[in-house]
């Protein structure tokens, strides 16, 4: 018989917490009970498991000794507060909120940076990274040993779903009242977004980033373990509904070996790379895909030392659920 | 009494030319006869012009010295054919293709290097460059003597009516069937371009760099005299109807000093530099403007070597149209 585990999924409304209880599932994931934790705004919700719908609690009452990991897919708020009691009760905690210090919670990507798992204790505590930084590690991680890369750009397209529910609704209310031609009337947005693209995610602070730009280049850093590493980042809001697109430009010490480059990308897990020639789209490939997409492998118009790449990727699933519960199948052979 | 001269528009039916032929009447420019013409597709059709309905005539059958100046505003193979027409009948060009070289037709942005046309001589011939390298120079120029600008990385977000009004019909088109819920049918494009963005904007050569792209780095180097800058450029296109939204990253040899760099993009011409906390959007801002919205003026994340900018624009208008305006009412100084 395999062993199970008790998990817990605080933030099981939203749309990270939904996705990742549904590939919970998909991935056969060992679960012996599931609890579903949410803010009192939302408990009394359910979400279907294995072919029940699982009432969604609230996490403020919930007793965290039960579980052996809880997901914490709601806001830093969020994680702040109930982190360390499911620590206290002996809980792993996978955050995906960015909330938690790099010392307590090192921020991990499977595919980049899993041997940082082997030196942790009992209750473990991870990060997940922002779904911006999941992405690139993942891309660049099979680069590193290959290319000196100095510096990253990075213009980081992002969609709807980044921001939950409201926005995606906004972006479909806003383009039918465009196309239909009644006034706009932005909610959730402070102006259009349907046909336009909007230069930042979030509240900047008072340098100007936003707190999606800190996350990328701390978290992408720490990940791809260089901790020097220049990394320049703007995240846009696109009128997209699913799905991140991500120009990304490297600066190399030497010449590029594009035939190289192609062919650690083909080989590396996580990774899709289309054919040359052809380009991936958000919408068209990525979206419900558990894979990155790259396309547009090219060197600089005459830099040699130039590294061009085009990603897309599911932000939800890929940039963050999938990359969660894929921490938790290697958490959990320390769990076992 | 002031002197008037005949001017001719070539590609007087496209998004661009009909822009200009408005423009002319805006800024009041010295018309004496109005000239417009295309290819015989477009030939019969009429275009407004001080009140009267100006009719479009085929540019083959066209005499190029009645005018002094023409406008090239359709295609490289347009240019091509009838530029060398133009300047052996005596009449000065200014070329909005890009496929002049720049030895005959040097790239001009009046507000980056106008002093370029001092030493032409007539029949001038002009390139107005591409929308994202002129207004990317309109912000630049300013900069340059600031600065010690080492290396730009621009990912331009191109709208539909940079591919005119076949990729414009589209979007709409693409839109409604999506929020209709009826099959997508692409036609102008290969894919879904509704809420989703391409990596690309037309066809990329075997290096795997548009047209677009390589005209943005040779032209901007050249507008701002820096035939050494380094330049990433990737041009996408995203799904918006009017109005570009570029996000650009310049490494600096020194620390930015941001204050100098605002007071510097506010005293400029042809700029407006957003409030600190605000930012333009290409649909809210930019589109019908005569000048380069700039916003989101930041340092790096923790790199005081880096400035970040998000500049939108009206492509047709301020990114061509008006540039080739602006640039024959400086020639003409030399034409009277």
């Amino acid at each position: 018989m395999t062993q199970t585990f008790e998990i817990a999924v605080i933030g099981a409304t939203g749309t990270v917490g939904e996705t990742l209880v549904q590939i919970l599932e998909e991935l056969d994931f060992p679960v012996g009970t599931l609890y579903l934790l949410a803010g009192n705004n939302s408990a009394g919700a359910s979400v279907p498991f294995r072919g029940k719908n699982v009432r969604v609690k609230e996490v403020d009452e919930f007793d965290f000794s039960k579980a052996q990991l809880a997901f914490f897919a709601a806001g830093p708020a969020v994680t702040l507060s109930f982190a360390p009691r499911a620590t206290a009760a002996g809980c792993s905690v996978i955050d995906l909120s960015g909330a938690l210090p790099a010392e307590q919670a090192p921020q991990v990507v499977p595919e980049a940076n899993a041997h940082v798992l082997e030196g942790l204790k009992k209750p473990f505590q991870l990060g997940s990274p922002s779904p911006s930084a999941t992405n690139l590690a993942v891309v660049l991680a099979p680069l590193r040993g290959l290319l000196d890369i100095q510096r990253v750009s990075v213009t980081a397209s992002l969609a709807m779903s980044a921001q939950g529910r409201e926005a995606v609704s906004e972006l479909a209310r806003q383009t039918a009242e465009l196309l239909n031609m009644r006034p706009l009337e932005p909610k959730f947005f402070d102006r259009q977004v349907a046909f336009n693209l909007l230069a930042q995610v979030g509240t900047p602070d008072a340098q100007g980033h936003t707190t999606l730009e800190k996350r990328l280049v701390h978290e992408l850093r720490a990940v791809l373990g260089l901790p020097l590493l220049k990394i320049s980042a703007t995240c846009v809001q696109a009128p997209v509904f699913f799905g991140d697109s991500l120009t990304v430009s490297l600066q190399l010490g030497a010449a590029v070996d594009l035939v190289a480059v192609s062919r650690a990308l083909d080989a590396a897990p996580g990774i899709e790379l289309v054919d040359e020639g052809d380009f991936p789209t958000a919408v068209g490939d990525a979206v419900g895909q558990d894979v990155v997409y790259v396309g547009r492998v090219r060197a600089g118009v005459d830099d040699p030392a130039e590294l061009n790449l085009w990603l897309t990727s599911d932000n939800v699933r890929k940039g963050a659920a999938l990359n969660a519960v894929q921490l938790a199948q290697l958490l959990i052979k320390g769990l076992a």
